[in-house]
């Protein structure tokens, strides 16, 4: 069982920035956590601020072995159809999450209502801070699984 | 740990019911699989047609001893500013699932992309058929054990 | 040849109710016209304010041997997608009727204008009265002959 | 009892036209099945692609012994204001028909969903096929009856 | 002077909802507060989360003896159509309340400014807590003694 | 001096078609009104209910020796780009003229608000009745001074 | 107990204006109404059809001894962001007054139904005539008495 | 024939601003045009930059001998919903004149082709210079000898 | 091969028409530069004003052995849903160009920004004058060649 | 070198209104500090809470000896077309600015964010609270010195 | 003759993605078969998934000795105002070609109907698979020779 | 005192593109002017095309001794919420700078009003040519001597 992660942009400073939304957990410790939570799973770590990068990577996966992509595309949910195009080629399971519930913020930002990448996802999860990212692994795990 | 599963309108005759969107699975087989799944829990599940049922529901859980909730507001999602103000007084949390991609069946039905409920719930979940709704108490685990 | 006639909110008090707009016949009037101009056909009719007992009530119509329905959603046009769910689900022919012409109602009154139901409806008749009703049934009878 | 039938643009070409829209019949077939279905009415059938044409045969009903029309305006529904106004001008009953459920389509042609015309006819039919026709002579019938 | 006073959804738990919005008297209080500061009114209170109930209640005063309606629509304001079909249809004086100012709220909420019910009722006062409830009976004792 | 004025749509019906909208006044009167008011005028009078008749009307006008169009485009100035393009080809002034306020009636009619013509033709006079044509050819006979 | 009692915009004239809309009582007699309402009161009464007049009067409210203020601000209650801008600055209880249901009124008036001023006062009042002053009056004295 | 001639925000220093839309001439002089052009008609030119001072002289006509009004009301076209009542309280008719054609300008400024004012005027003129004012004094003189 | 080329309304007067826009090449010498570089290509060349008799055109095309068809549809590109619908019915490509870069030109113009006629046709070309033309051409020959 | 500064509505209280969005200085002490930090630099300072008065004075500056102006516009920089167009009849440099950045308030005050004045302006600053003024000032300068 | 081919983002993986909408074409085919069809044409080919990269290019164009751009911007069409502003900076021709109708594809994807990077190029070309860029290169050759 | 100055992307070309909006100055001459305005200050100067870049720097800052940001977004300003999302995270000033008047601009492009990045910062500074950049030094200068 072989997932990529892929962490969008300023999510490089997680935990330095304006925790009361995003945590106090940097991305490293994320990962590390996932990690030990799926011993199983063979992970890949991706992060990018480019845009174009994270499409490079995306379409990498076409021929490859992974099963399942789990994506924080960060701010370019709301803008980016070059990632959301990247997803719509890939023929495996790919879910959307979010630490924060863009809802609740979209309050007061209502552009954070608008998702162009859930979509062309299995499904989305948001809300749980890194505890989305596990969801997102274990939802990978049972839908392959079926 | 106690947990109320709520399913919304048009649930009660899941398995019948266009199932290359919804599932083969009927709505008891859900309840089984969710207490089979997590024996620790003690599940209660209501499914109702009636909107206002499900706001008396929800307002009979303040000052109960019920540590969260996961909730499947069906077409309610869309228009029941009721069931919203009715989650938005209590004080557990709730988790809002979805069988399908509202974002993907969005596309012929523009309208399944609103949800006035998310906003007051700690997450959402959805378009992973059944499993979103092992995931949604997975997700009520792990923020109460926080 | 047995058809379900569904009349939505406010239609029980219709004689007494703003006549200049909705006619002098009441709803027992109404039924009784139908069963004498039909006579082959067996009738249920059905009329209930509340949302939830007309989605039990379109439910209960899956594994029935009724052969069509006729629907005067009232108010409920407007906005109930838990009705249009309810007959999405449905294999028999459904058929939406009014009594009055929404779409010149609808310049004082806009929001008449949208029907969330008509589109998973086979057709929709408006603006002929009580007459809507009859045409109803005859749409049934013959959509059913074909 | 008089009535006109008015066949708006593209509908000459019935049975040869998307016949998985809009049947197999041919505008011929439908006009005989009007007359046979109505011994009793004397019909003049009237097709044109030229909206103005469409007035000027609407125009010359004003002071004719015309009882009622039945149009389907096709296109022109969605934007003629002049057909509109045509209508307006008249005192007898038009009834506008529409072989599909416009409401369906509308899901892919969203301006399928808005009609000009509806606003000054008495009623209308719409998703019954060539029935919708038969439908809304019924419906004159009844109209000019009262 | 017989007064019915409808009480929306969500209001039965009203003191131990979200106090700093709707304050901490709870309903049987503010029912008391009316009878005492109206000795000479015979008032009817009736709460219910259920949308039919409360167009039930309103359909019942056709042919009744009550002489106004003072009602707070809670949720329902910015979507029942049903509700305001059946203040439609009264002829005696309806004023709607609300305990919160909706457009200081709407700054947050948008939906809350808009109001189904206010176009068909007498007038409309919100934003003085409980008080709006008194105001409302005062209105209704000013506009029948006209 | 030599001046063409133009009668759209359902304009040959003048003074049987709503005559509270409209005025009593039949096109001929009109017509004849204007002759006898402007005795130094040669009129050309051209009415039809056909859009691209009247675009080949006025691309007739290219190298003539017209000095002047009064149009009255009806319905067609709410949607017509064929007959805005025809103007903007054109070097002479045109003066769109309505018999009544289209403001007015918007509050109905909404679409009667926006015209496609007005933004290419030098001025525009509206709500005077027939008044409207005789001061649309002094506008002319003014511009054409300067 | 001293509070400020403003009259926007055309109400100098009120009594002569429109009485179908707004009543035959000019502004003098419901001063006067107001005055003999409530003798412990007293009473300025202010009308001007400057806004900047209003934004004067009310900025000079700003450090004085008035308990409350009354405001129909006519038609600036849709534009006059500037008087917004005044009352926000006080301190003291504001409420919003209105003759007429502007709800009603903007069936046909569509701007009437929003308010500016309304989501920086401490509530409002609509649709009871003269009356609306008369309960504008007592909610202030509700207020500040709490 | 007494007519009152209204100038709005900005026409004092007609002639030196802008001459390439609003012309050359100065508001003196088209005063004195209008005098020359009609020596038959008592004429009172009112000019103010100040809205309410505007609405003020409209009030004052209530009761006055005039015959008619002539008003641009400049930029308060698009706002001045305070104008807009002023004028719906008069009984005699009010023209309203554009120096420019609002539509033409309108492709660069937008706001400039919505008019608060036209729906309560009997009608208006625009585009054609200070003809526009000769213009619309003729359409007084018409009006009122019919 | 057997083409169809369509010039839309007002085209007969090309090369007189604000040339700075569509260039001073008049209809017959662009037909001629199209049957002198395609020799082998068989033209009907089709001009009208009229929407319906373009529709007409299109509809003979229905069992005809023309291969294909070049459309410029000038202003009716952008409301005229009956000649999409003739288009939709046909089965050999249609291909829409343009003169001018709608785009551009739509920065003044707005509503030429919108087609209703491309979304049934095989492909669009705009932006290269009469080459636009020829382009059109060359693309059915390639794609009648695959 | 002379310098008009001119201070819209509300901002004659200033020190007193909201402190924390407008800060504690008064209006005289700004106008103090910008006298001290230009002393070359003749300045008149302006305030008005009526448009008309600051379109009086800006209209007053045509043919005068100022050499730029500096506008903080208030609540009118929203809808105040009058001064708008006051404006843009000037020929010298006018430098709009604001206190506070009208886009972190336009979160929950979204008209906030438009300005019909910024349009005609040189050019605008925001956000920098009294030091908007200055930067202001210095933006004159600069580009009078150009 | 020297003209630059650009490919945005996903296009790299043509052939692979999706082939029902893009075709079975590799990017390095479609590049053979532009270099076959114009041997005297020196090309140069570049494909980015990152949009700062192509603005890098089309920046490098000025004073390069290109005569003109092909890009098929992909997913980028719909919001890099980015490379808009690197084209409107070009002064040789840039031509937009698309492989799918956006049209089409655009009833499920409204999105895609939305071009801003077309307002700034001489024309543009979609729908014609492979042929698109033929037809580009084709445009070019025929507008230089101009 | 040390600020960085970021350059957006197409803003390495300044000076060859469309100087008629942006002016003769290259962007080394810009950042020349600057270093030799501000002597006291340690500039860093940032330019590029690329978004995730601009974002890398942004992040760079977290734990800087850098005292503030001036930034001209180019179009990144009318899209990128990763940029947005960066500035967010800072605790420094940053202010937005940009050459020309966006809204002058916005008149025929109308998404340059639209700025997604001065919500999150200090101020904005517009339409000054390169003298923005310099008011926006000084700004930040005044900022932090507070």
């Amino acid at each position: 069982m072989k997932i990529l992660v892929i962490h969008g942009p300023n999510l490089a400073i997680l935990g330095k920035r304006e925790p009361e939304i995003y945590g106090v957990l940097t991305l490293e410790e994320i990962n590390k956590i996932l990690a030990e939570n799926f011993q199983d799973v063979e992970f890949e770590f991706f992060q990018s601020n480019i845009e174009g990068e994270i499409v490079n990577k995306l379409n990498s996966l076409i021929d490859s072995d992974f099963d399942g992509v789990v994506i924080n595309p960060g701010a370019f949910t709301h803008y980016s159809y070059a990632i959301r195009d990247a997803i719509s080629a890939l023929k495996i399971p790919v879910v959307e999450v979010h630490l924060s519930n863009l809802y609740t913020r979209g309050e007061r930002e209502k552009f954070r209502q608008k998702s162009v990448i859930a979509p062309v996802c299995s499904g989305y999860i948001a809300g749980f801070g890194h505890l989305s990212y596990i969801l997102g692994v274990e939802a990978i795990l049972k839908l392959t699984k079926k």
